[in-house]
């Protein structure tokens, strides 16, 4: 790595975006890969506001597919949504060096695999995001709060590429917990995620509050949350009882929140419906765990999008 | 009885209006109760477009609530949705005589209950009906297809008054199979409805092609098939495992069919969501059955009604 690690976004919406910026605040040269953003962003940068100031910025380089980089990143950090239509192999295929690490930093359970089968020799750093922000318009973000990041190399462990690029998101101003098991990590944000973000969808924008408040809506939860925890157990990574409660109580404790994945619904974006449940439901039929609710969740929302014609 | 039996039809809907008709048809004293319908009825009587001819008919009596009958009818037929708002109860109270019977054509389980609470001493004849028919417009009812009638005294029995008054139906032109065991045949009627008619809803309108043929959809209409199996069975009223393959293949054989209560969601009318599930989920629990699948399905149309504001 040289003095000025060098790191390429690929698929820089609001979220590659904003940690382009922080790398960026930390001194890297930071090039993005855009689609519907490149004219935007190479005639006016990214636009950023936050509460941790002005952070915006001009990519070094901005790219779009079919573009060459004169040489590979260090870090090639993976910013798209897990959907069944996007090949993210291909995606960051024309980037990859020998050395460059690949970073996600993307939503949902088991979505690691495909990309070690494909870049076996390339060490992965796999982070798990936990802020608020949105793209407004083309080219321009709004970063409401938090931001921190929760990293390690999959399948396990903490390498010093993981150590490299920690450093340099803390100089650039964010919290970065380094954990041993990432996977783990996916797995607990999973627990909240895999029961409320499909009910959500499925109750056409519930907020947490109508979610919990329900008749049986609470105990539904409950069950589902039970269901993410048999699945966790038998991939290796038991979670604690409490964490049911914890997560219920800590929900009710928040203001009544309308999820990502019901924004996007409500948005007519895709939802990352495989990565945060699907996948789910996939790995208990693997380990014959059965997930009564979470399938009845999971092939409600295939009828309804095979009906809108969402595939 | 009279020489001409008279009937008075309580929610003269498409169903009443047109059961109406073929009772008038037979040669009955047919009054009606109505609401919304009340002036162009009054005005221009029930006009009725059928296969089975022109059933076009004005009613010995038009009364809207509040009014009072000269005398109580011989037959007084129940044809309103079952939803939660409406107190059937009292909605029959001023028309019910000594000697009158009390007839359901109605939707769902566990319908009657309330009502032989409440009537101990007038003979109950539960009937449900096989008929694809729809209100147009004021007064005007469109009859597609089909109009057969399946009746019995409930709990259980075929009685002279069920004998009487299928005799008035077949008089005017209708079938009616009386059965020994009318609650029975409401299971078998759900063993369909409970599953395809809340999933349609949730699938914000899918046809019942496209509920089955979706991946895994075909598997979590049987597993809700069988939960409703379960839950007969611990009633009294066990089924042959092959009326799942029955009901499967008979529904794949049918072109792709919308049903009433995806039509009545998607025209922002009342769903009869307890009456076809709410009722069986809660028997369930009252036997200690596990039913995931319809419990999942029960509580997100919960969800979907709260935030609607439906309920």
């Amino acid at each position: 790595m040289k003095n000025t690690p060098s790191i390429l976004i690929v698929g820089a919406g609001a979220i590659g975006s904003f940690y382009g910026a922080i790398l960026k605040r930390a001194g890297c040269s930071v090039s993005t890969v855009l689609r519907s953003d490149y004219e935007a962003v190479r005639a006016r940068g990214v636009r950023i506001n936050s509460p941790l100031g002005d952070l915006s910025y001009k990519p070094d380089h901005v790219y779009r597919d079919g573009d060459l980089p004169d040489e590979a990143p260090d870090f090639l950090i993976l910013c798209v949504k897990v959907l069944p239509g996007v090949d993210r192999v291909a995606l960051v295929a024309p980037w990859m060096g020998e050395n460059t690490r690949l970073v996600l930093i993307e939503n949902g359970l088991d979505i690691e695999k495909e990309m070690t089968a494909a870049y076996p020799d390339n060490p992965l750093i796999s982070c798990l995001a936990f802020i608020a922000v949105s793209r407004t318009e083309s080219g321009v973000v709004e970063h409401k709060a938090y931001g921190k990041l929760v990293m390690g190399r999959y399948p396990e462990g903490v390498d010093e590429n993981c150590q490299a690029l920690s450093r340099l998101f803390t100089e650039g101003g964010i919290k970065v917990d380094l954990t041993e098991r990432v996977v783990g990590e996916r797995w607990r944000k999973c627990l909240w995620n895999t029961p409320f973000n499909p009910l959500s969808v499925i109750a056409n924008g519930a907020d947490t509050r109508t979610i919990l408040d329900t008749e049986g809506g609470e105990e539904l939860i409950r069950a589902m949350m039970r269901e993410v925890m048999d699945v966790a157990a038998a991939e290796g990574y038991p979670m604690a009882d409490e964490l049911i409660d914890q997560n219920i109580e800590g929900t009710r404790k928040m203001p009544a929140y309308k999820n990502s994945m019901a924004l996007d619904y409500l948005n007519d974006r895709p939802i990352e419906r495989e990565a945060v449940l699907g996948n789910v439901v996939a790995l208990a039929r693997h380990h014959g765990i059965p997930v009564p609710h979470l399938n009845t969740v999971l092939v409600t929302l295939k009828m309804r999008a095979a009906l809108e014609g969402r595939g």
